[in-house]
């Protein structure tokens, strides 16, 4: 076993790759909610300007991107490779989104956990040594993914209350190349950055023969359990290494089954969870039932809100874990179940948590 | 730039990544071709006993990847992770033919070019340290694309001489880490491998605003043409450093195109030129028109006819280069293009062509 590689399914970076860039652009709702004022760009249209919502959506990828760049201070040219993806299928909000930037791509999917999977390819392939920069974004939007997985909007549809409000909304990040053992090159560069990405734990399908769409919370808690306890095995750490367990968007009855399961494990994480989807919008004021969610929901919250915290070093550590819920419209209709995955992400301050 | 990149878009590994097993099962049609008897399991079902197509190609992923796995000796827990994809949506077929191998799992999205990606990340993160063994693997269906895609198959639609047909297909290869210069460890391993993975190229998407969806080799010819002249440029090199160039599923239009436009760009490919899509049907007598298509078309030529002339030298280094056409029904159906991408990877044969 290579010495980055901890046990199963984690690596630690022996350099850790640098966010050095965070941009989020998302939609009217999530600019009215709690985080609203942390959001680089509110879009009032929500169309964006084009005739369709899945055009709509690309130009969320595309505004990030563009935003991302320039915050990052890089040329186009330097950004090496893009790891995109969104819950359509074909990705076409991430290739449409992409197509102009002209960076090559590697696609990728992982439902609501893609930021979580981009992020830990994009570092992995950073601290390979294959690229000095690479972007990672993920994008949703509520009404190409009601059209989707749903019912027509204009059919006005009765949602239960364990049913998510899909977020309209991309976050993107630049990942460069981090600072070697005591090299004075890039130093600067890790002064500016947001956060250090110092490990990753790939997630597996976990399926749990969970049938009901409009309970997805559900369908990704026994994932979001099984990435926290090979991140906790893998590492021999457990909940107190972190300042902060952050998942997607388990929403409220996600979040009340994944803190039930780690307390039976023996893990009380009440103190430091926090979950995107719970946290984006204000669910009684805003209707939005258990929570957001959308592949957008934690890529956007994280360049909104959790990288700054982690850049002012308020966090220390975090473990940022993107959930899942790979629903398919042909094999729910199949009377297959909905399985889960959840991709995990050590975030930690650049001031130097270790 | 680090020392593994080169130019824009391709990376040569310092310390080659070998494929120490593949394993191809493909339908009854592929079985009847002309690469039929390269094949390791032919399924007389096109069902796979399931009840679903979808299931049915979940079960080609699974059967795939328990040969690749007998295949390489290497018991479950050595393989680190999974670098899967298939055509539909929501990568339904990976996600539940991997559900019971139970490794963690990168879902990946490239239409067709999906062995491509799977295969250069792969290879990075096994070079660059992160894993000692994975699996990359691709699928398709031709009933579970035609639905997904389509009409349906009851419907008898005619088909144009243009039209490709979906391969039911999966090719899976175990991907390990390679021998370092000089030493003595995994030298063993070399000398069973079937290929070295010398160095990725990566695609970025082309979009030629092609808009029939019966002319996919149309779409996608431009996006292989983009990739080759990134990979000559980026290690300034040219057609003839190549035994063979071998795209995934052009068909017989879209070889056409590539050649013509390499010509006007002064590279005649003409010699060295295969499409696994024209070499795994017998188009007159099978009735596939342009040829074969899918991610499991050039994943199952790979891994079936391939990777045993590079193993035994016949062939010293190829770049094989699946092509994918990012098509869409929804985007489609709103009057956008149909989007190509192609990713190359640099096979030679584990003798030591350098």
């Amino acid at each position: 076993m290579g010495k980055k590689q901890k046990g199963k399914a984690s690596v630690l970076f022996e350099c850790p790759p640098l966010i050095t860039a965070a941009a989020s652009v998302v939609g009217k709702k999530e600019g009215e909610g709690p985080l609203g004022r942390y959001f680089d760009q509110i879009e009032a249209d929500s169309m964006l300007g084009k005739k369709t919502w899945e055009e709509a959506e690309s130009e969320l990828q595309t505004r990030a991107a563009r935003l991302a760049l320039a915050k990052s201070g890089l040329s186009r040219e330097e950004i090496r490779y893009y790891f995109g993806g969104d819950l359509l299928a074909q990705l076409i909000a991430t290739s449409f989104g992409a197509v102009n930037l002209e960076f090559p791509l590697f696609g990728i999917y992982g439902a609501c956990s893609t930021m979580g999977e981009a992020m830990g390819l994009g570092a992995m392939v950073v601290e390979g040594g294959f690229a000095d920069h690479i972007m990672a974004a993920a994008s949703s939007h509520f009404a190409s993914a009601e059209k989707q997985f749903r019912f027509p909007l204009e059919y006005g549809n009765q949602r239960p209350y364990s049913a998510t409000w899909t977020v309209t909304g991309c976050g993107t990040v630049v990942i460069s190349k981090g600072r070697e053992n005591g090299a004075q090159e890039n130093a600067g560069q890790e002064n500016r950055a947001m956060a250090k990405i110092t490990g990753v734990t790939t997630g597996k399908i976990v399926d749990m023969d969970q049938k009901d769409s409009m309970n997805m919370g559900a369908a990704m808690a026994m994932a979001a359990l099984d990435t926290i306890l090979a991140n906790f095995r893998d590492l021999g750490v457990d909940e107190t290494w972190y300042d902060r367990i952050i998942t997607g968007d388990l929403g409220q009855i996600g979040r009340r089954l994944l803190v039930d399961y780690l307390l039976q494990a023996g893990h009380d994480i009440r103190k430091r969870h926090l979950d995107c989807g719970i946290e984006i919008y204000d669910s009684e004021a805003q209707d939005t039932h258990a929570g957001g969610s959308g592949c957008g929901c934690s890529a956007s919250v994280l360049c909104g809100s959790i990288l700054p915290k982690l850049k002012s070093g308020e966090w220390k550590r975090v473990l940022f874990l993107p959930t899942g819920a790979l629903l398919s419209t042909v094999s729910f209709n199949e009377g297959k179940s909905i399985p889960g995955i959840a991709h995990g992400v050590i975030l930690e301050t650049p001031k130097g948590a270790r």
